[in-house]
């Protein structure tokens, strides 16, 4: 049974709530959006990461959940198991530090030891000032246009580094392949510490899905299963289709030169690739999206952001039809399961 | 580090807020308790058991926090991981099935692929109506009696039967080692059942921490490490001692026939065998425990529970010393690890 299905058959049984949204929203005396999340070494994530990179990791990857229903971080309830050599100080001081600077507390827990890393992170969001609601999926309407609150595609390129060999150390100095051109190094730094280290941009996107559900209407989630079958979700929690520009996802010259050199097609790699952890959301035709106040979260040394780099871009807009991808020119379905290069 | 030691250097930090109770209280526009736990096959549950019986098994621990305060069960969070061959209907089945009956909705959670079970669950409790308060471990007084929900020693007898073989399978029959003499049989299905599935007693604990924080004053939490450990730990919250009576913690004669055919001392296995999932609490010498509507959590077949069974017993009383065993009127200090055989 597929995980789509497990819930489409949780949701049908007595006992459950909607389990639909990237948080669920809760009455408890005041609005709270809760979200859960399990990380484990080896499946959701590569071997051998140092502790404060896991540590920072675990919150992006839940924080970005909250981020995509507009909901303030406030308490967090973590379990840890890990193996007897886990350094539990350097993780937790990790986690506290960006803990801090998002304003959660760690509020309850439980640690045991596991013959490898697992970590699941329960996070208790609020509602902002000013807003009347949380970010549903739901609120998408024909017309609307088509936001993405940051690149897709290059956490997947760096996923692909980490495959040869590309790694963080324990003072966050990266050790790249040997074969890589020098003109790719800086792409290819970016594109790994995207991968490694999502939390710089989740913060971003934090501040991104407060500023939304402070507007009148905006519908969105964050794109972590691939940008393609997050916006089949949308598209399918609102009842609506959608047309995306190709060129609008396309990443900057030096990530595509690095997807050739991994043998990636970039279109494929933003569409399917995944970890991504930006917001898709949809807003009335004549509503702007919101600037971002920090767009640069780009490698020292890389200049101001430029197309497919930090801020928000606009991608597509919301339509009546199935989800379609225009490139070229050319409409094509686009499959929840991403762009197919080989279908072309 | 220990986890003492780690939770008390977390306890300093900042970003954490105060780890010490069963479970955290929060205020969320409404006060809040919220629990999580990990339960890992292989580590913290015997391998092979049936996905209903590991259902009911996690909720079972994670409730036994919420009624170690006295708080209402409202919602669930559930991670799970599992292997492919794993039945995710018939565990859901179970566990909802079971969350129903207390009070809880299955909120949110996460499900992905592993290469054994793993299942985070994160209780959302609610105060009951009449309560001023949960109940905190640090409101135990000298001059306090001390009292069981429940007997502890039968769920490590179950314990040490599983290690013999014996297995509930999945209509929930019980087979049991050959060898064990006819007269202990019952006493074996019942210390078998209480190990495996302690939901039956902990759902009568609930209704017992509600009643306790309906009371002026009462302290108290949940015996998972064993009494020695936990009383331990209500002491030192509090700021007491404690003398416990050895007679009044035994176990009834066929559960001690039971242990010593199992080369266990029933002494040893009541102070420091852990997972009994019954509160342990102080209160006024002046307030008599609440009586227990269902007391009778025996297997079928078994007459009115007699002492050592169901219903609240007193064990002993607060004081301004140390942590105290009386046995046959001679006192000796009883360490956080239990009861120690080979010292008397």
């Amino acid at each position: 049974m597929t995980e789509e299905r497990l819930i489409s058959w949780l949701n049908s049984r007595p006992g459950t709530s909607a389990l639909v949204d990237d948080c669920a929203f809760l009455d408890l005396g005041e609005p709270w959006a809760v979200t859960v999340d399990t990380q484990t070494e080896g499946i959701h994530i590569p071997e051998g990461l140092d502790e404060e990179v896991l540590a920072r990791r675990l919150l992006a990857v839940n924080l970005s959940d909250l981020a995509a229903v507009g909901a303030q971080p406030a308490h967090a309830f973590l379990t840890l198991a890990a193996p007897p050599d886990f350094d539990h100080r350097r993780f937790f001081e990790g986690f506290l530090y960006d803990a801090i600077a998002v304003g959660l507390t760690l509020s309850g827990g439980d640690v045991s030891r596991g013959d490898r890393y697992t970590a699941t992170l329960t996070l208790l969001g609020r509602r902002a000032d000013g807003a009347e609601r949380f970010m549903p999926r739901s609120n998408a309407r024909p017309g609307d246009r088509l936001w993405l609150g940051g690149p897709v595609g290059r956490s997947h390129l760096g996923f692909l580094l980490g495959q040869l060999g590309a790694r963080l150390d324990d003072s966050g100095v990266l050790s790249l392949p040997r074969h890589l051109p020098p003109e790719l190094l800086a792409a290819a730094e970016r594109a790994v510490r995207c991968h490694v280290e999502p939390l710089k941009h989740v913060k971003e996107q934090l501040g991104l899905g407060v500023d939304l559900v402070r507007l009148p209407r905006s519908a969105g989630l964050d794109v972590s299963d691939g940008l393609a079958k997050d916006l089949h979700r949308l598209c399918a929690e609102s009842g609506v289709g959608a047309v995306i520009e190709a060129e609008a996802i396309s990443l900057p010259e030096d990530d595509r030169a690095l997807a050739e050199f991994l043998d990636a097609d970039p279109l494929e790699a933003a569409l399917g690739g995944g970890e991504d952890y930006v917001l898709l959301f949809a807003l009335p035709a004549d509503v702007e999206a919101p600037g971002m106040e920090a767009p640069g979260v780009e490698a020292p040394g890389v200049e101001a952001p430029g197309p497919g780099s930090g801020g928000c871009r606009e991608i597509g807009r919301v339509t009546t039809g199935i989800v379609e991808l225009n490139r070229c020119g050319r409409l094509r379905a686009l499959p929840a399961t991403g762009f197919d290069h080989l279908a072309r």
